[in-house]
């Protein structure tokens, strides 16, 4: 492992563990990292920025208030975003490498709570190059690149998230004088959550509602320069601030933002799509389905997110469970490592397990996202609703499991997992905000449930649609139970098939008693999340099983072995936790569940030995793993004492407040 | 609502809502306080805690630094006691209200992120009279009481927490001195997490192995004192600081301990139980049992806790969900209060009915531990193993049902339940940390899981068992379905019967292979686990059915339809939840869940109107509540703009890390 510390003492425990190993861990590395090179070019990155020193900090943030939070944030983003340029200058700046290093494991390695400058590259520039003009970019992109003006992305309202088309920021086109007036009519109206809007940018890309002529054309982009660009004062007109503390992402200077009539030049509408013409007529897109992109683009990342999310936290509840002890399974007989609990292989394996899952959906849909964007560019657009729905089931299942995935993770570290220094509270903190933003999970569910109903209701061509051509044949499987993948992946499918078919029918029923067909949704709206969420494990456990399958004869027969076993656990795992849709659904009988269970514990004790190998082909290096519990060397205890000594409470023996006023209370007679 | 803030206009949607309500939302109070007067006493209690100036904080304490929040919590909780203490002067002071004050909702409103002194009044005074003799209680309790000395209570250790008799703190007795020496031999034996053992208590008692004449008697608790009295010194020998940061009661100042060789007089063992006499002979307790006690008190506290934190969030969740408008169900109408959505009812709705099903629990287990703790001290032992197992479990699952609720209802706010001002992320803190401490909580259902083998297996006096009696006839239970609460509580019986032969069958099998029953055990303990957690869920329908049923000619007719309808939503949510299990083990169908599904619906419509009413009667303070989204008047954006005004970062225009980093960074070229 030459990218985690290895200067200091392994525990002896986690030296037996490894030696276990039944397979080579930097073969697994490299198979995840999709080759020796990969490997290699991600050590050079992290080393580039891990062992810079002015990248540290001096005090853990816990202990800092809010306020010095947000200083040391902007003074290590402004070192970050410097190396970043020195990358780009050597022509090794690729937009995914950006987002790894500002939004990604390497860059909260580094900025902890958050990055308030992450949006500039991450939603600024490409919002600029991808709805501006030749000429807008001409204008903007060389300033925003070269960081002359930071800018952010302001979408989202007090008053509004999800629902973007009930935005209530308006852009009133003034012909008199070619400008836009923005105006929050409202307080609800209010800008609220773009990251660095706070205090951190001058510029951002605010999406409103463009009035021109009299008439309302839904919402559009404008660049609109928030600060001046010598004294940073808010302009004129400008009402900003920071939106205060939250469970996670303390730095990212959240902002809030209204307008008071603020008029800026027709010119700063983002025109690549639409526009206004001087004189105000408005030209419309050619096509709407033109900015769905970015957004899908983003949920394939967050699917990436939360495999690498649940990664982490498999590593540092892993290894602890191997360096813990406690209690006794026999009497007289030392405390066994914790990892020897059935219940505890039980927290740690499926969720082992879920990491590759996750891994091999983001890698199918990064794949399928890339095919369809390509047809779109020669204009063909059939296939953009099924990526539409794919995406937004895997990022929906992915970031709950994950969500939930992580914080059993850390329940299983008992207390040690409360510490802020396990890095395990502020991982479920970055996880399940994942949950809400950029889509809220229920809302994308039932965006793909409309698209599962419309394509059963229409049953045409669903043998050219990969991710639903199961819909077709489902209904006459007919194999009786076995114990294997392939029998869950049909009584999975059988099962969706049987929901859709019933929600459908409870829909029906509905309008044939004379509700609206909108009511009749939202009265059946209960199932149709439940079939949507079966459908995406569908796809992820149907997906994984391939993945391992193209493995086969790529890599070593022991390797193979093991992704073969967590393949199974996956699947079986899926099936008993959905084991009450299968009973209904399926012939499954109830005997069958006790074979389920069985199979599930003998891959409990399968992965037992190669638990800690597993996660160590993870290959997180210390500094990004960033606990007490997690580390390479398995020091828990040294560590857990180490970080509590940087609290500066520790510092001295006796803390002011004894003389102010325990002293007085203590001595004092009532 | 004469207990919340009156003043401010509320909210249109909340006034709509308010009138919808069918019940009288004081009778409901007053039934859930237990009487009236009950209400009128905890309403006195209210007014005289946070009616005090000196009691609020000027800056929410989010935006303090760790050591700040530390220094302003002393300076609250010295004033809290001081109003403690004129309480008991007025002898209002009797310990449970001292718990609600300290530890409780009343506390938590005060000194939200954790009070530092609160283990003084509810471990340290307790344990001393629960422990100590005549003598030591002449000795150390008044002046414990008067609060000339600060105590914790120190028994988990950096190596061990459930499992205590492995603790490693040792005491050895040496006859020479008649003194013990503490000593901590290992960096796993230092003390860990106790409250105020950081920089607060002088005194603690330690819980450590007595060794005399050459032989280690287990675990017993000695008076410690770690401080000087005028100096707040470390004593010589004793190693001690705060553990750090942690997911949530940062201002509880968690210690940590270490002794080298610390003295302390042979009287400073607690010998009520055991004793060392002069010459170090050693004198067992009478029964070990009798520090059961403690222990299952606190479990008894914990599962109101669960129901307090769950009404809590659910308040918060239903008045936002009444007043937030998002997306639309029918195009060109406004948009709805997102309550109206029948998947937010779903996340709302079972909460809110479970906050009554824990209540309920609740005051079932307190009933019962007040009746076996009273057989206890007329020396009658027999019933308590089942108080032990029927805590563990209502322990183990409302406390995970609780967190798992908070989180569902913390998500169904979105984004805006993310922020720190809706008070949703540290009512998560608070309640996740209770799945950990006093007994983690697989450990706890193991605990039952034996309980119930145990009983399973002997099979005698069953009937005499009210918690289990059922196991004697559930199997013979071949009722065919119903659409009742009574159908569902037999068939949850039915199937945690089964699922204990089946285990049972598991163990013996594997037994009969070979195994030892230890690892047989280990081996069957998913399947324990699984059926002890559904024995807490028998338990606490059939608690609640019965207390409704207790209700019916008490209370007015339009209360108890509610209550019914809340007591039917949460069977048929259980119900659900494991059909599976259901399908598997009893005469359930697969067509019967859709029944039960239609039911589910039914209910949630049903409760709609009163939903706010509901959460209205749990009558929570402003204060309380201390939440943007929760507040009564609903004033939600208002509150949130509000809030982020406290931000230090919005005091000023421009942060000074423009000028230190960003302004240098932008204007440079690379």
């Amino acid at each position: 492992m030459p990218s985690s510390s290895g200067n200091s003492k392994v525990n002896p425990d986690l030296v037996k563990e490894r030696k276990k190993c039944t397979f080579n861990t930097l073969e697994l590395t490299h198979l995840l990292d999709g080759g020796e090179d990969k490997t290699r070019e991600r050590h050079s990155r992290e080393n580039f920025f891990l062992e810079d020193p002015e990248l540290r900090s001096e005090v853990p943030l816990e202990y800092l208030s809010h306020k010095e939070k947000y200083e040391e944030a902007v003074r290590k983003a402004c070192i970050l975003f410097r190396k970043v340029q020195e990358l780009q200058n050597e022509g090794k700046g690729g937009m995914e490498n950006f987002r790894e290093i500002l939004g990604g494991q390497l860059g909260s390695a580094i900025l902890k709570d958050g990055n308030p400058l992450t949006l500039h590259y991450v939603m600024f520039i490409p919002t600029l190059m991808g709805q501006g003009t030749v000429n807008q970019q001409a204008e903007w992109i060389q300033r925003a690149w070269g960081c002359d003006i930071i800018g952010t992305y302001a979408q989202t309202e007090l008053g509004h998230g999800t629902f973007i088309r009930g935005l209530e920021t308006i852009a009133s086109y003034d012909p008199q004088t070619e400008e836009f007036i923005l105006h929050s009519p409202t307080i609800t109206s209010y800008k609220w959550w773009p990251g660095g809007l706070g205090h951190s940018a001058n510029y951002a890309v605010v999406v409103a509602q463009l009035h021109t002529q009299g008439k309302n054309h839904g919402i559009h982009p404008f660049i609109v320069q928030l600060r001046d660009e010598e004294t940073h004062m808010p302009l004129p007109g400008i009402k900003i601030g920071e939106i205060g503390s939250k469970l996670g992402m303390n730095s990212t200077n959240n902002g809030y933002l209204g307008f008071e009539k603020v008029r800026i030049p027709r010119t700063n509408m983002l025109m690549k799509n639409s526009q206004v013409l001087p004189d105000g007529t408005y030209v419309k897109s050619p096509s709407s389905k033109l900015t769905y992109g970015t957004m899908i683009f983003v949920r394939v990342v967050l699917v990436q997110d939360a495999a690498t999310y649940m990664k982490k936290a498999c590593t540092i509840a892993t290894r602890y469970s191997a360096v813990r002890h406690q209690s006794q399974i026999k009497v007289n007989e030392p405390e066994p490592q914790i990892m020897d609990f059935l219940t505890q292989q039980h927290k740690l394996f499926p969720n082992i397990a879920g990491c590759f899952a996750f891994q091999y959906a983001a890698n199918w849909l990064w794949e399928t996202y890339n095919n369809v964007t390509g047809e779109l560019e020669s204009g063909q657009l059939e296939n953009l609703p099924e990526l539409h729905a794919a995406a937004c089931v895997l990022k929906a299942v992915s970031t709950a499991d994950a969500a939930q995935g992580v914080e059993t993770l850390r329940l299983s570290c008992g207390g040690h997992g409360y510490m802020t220094s396990s890095n395990l509270p502020s991982t479920y903190g970055l996880v399940t905000a994942m949950c809400t933003y950029e889509g809220e999970n229920t809302v994308l569910l039932l965006q793909t449930a409309r698209f599962l109903l419309k394509v059963w209701q229409n049953k045409q061509n669903l043998q050219k649609l990969p991710t639903v051509s199961y819909l077709e044949n489902a209904f006459r499987n007919n194999s009786s139970f076995q114990k294997s993948v392939q029998w869950i992946i049909g009584a999975l499918q059988k099962t969706t098939v049987g929901k859709i078919d019933l929600a459908n029918k409870h829909i029906n029923d509905r309008v044939r008693n004379g509700m609206a067909y909108e009511d009749a949704w939202n009265s059946t709206s209960i199932e149709l999340v439940g079939l949507a969420e079966l459908h995406g494990r569908v796809i992820i456990v149907e997906t994984f099983r391939i993945s391992v399958e193209k493995c086969r004869n790529q890599v070593s027969r022991e390797l193979f072995a093991v992704l073969e076993q967590l393949l199974q656990l996956y699947a079986v795992n899926t099936a008993l936790r959905c084991c009450g849709d299968l009973l209904k659904y399926t012939d499954m009988q109830g005997k069958d569940v006790e074979v389920l269970q069985a199979w599930l514990e003998e891959l409990l004790n399968q992965l037992r030995p190669n638990a800690v190998g597993i996660v160590d082909a993870f290959d997180f290096r210390d500094e990004v793993i960033s606990s007490a519990l997690g580390s390479y060397d398995g020091n828990v205890y040294e560590r857990l004492l180490e970080e509590a000594q940087k609290s500066p409470l520790n510092a001295e023996p006796v803390n002011k407040s004894f003389k102010s006023y325990l002293k007085p209370f203590m001595k004092s007679q009532l």
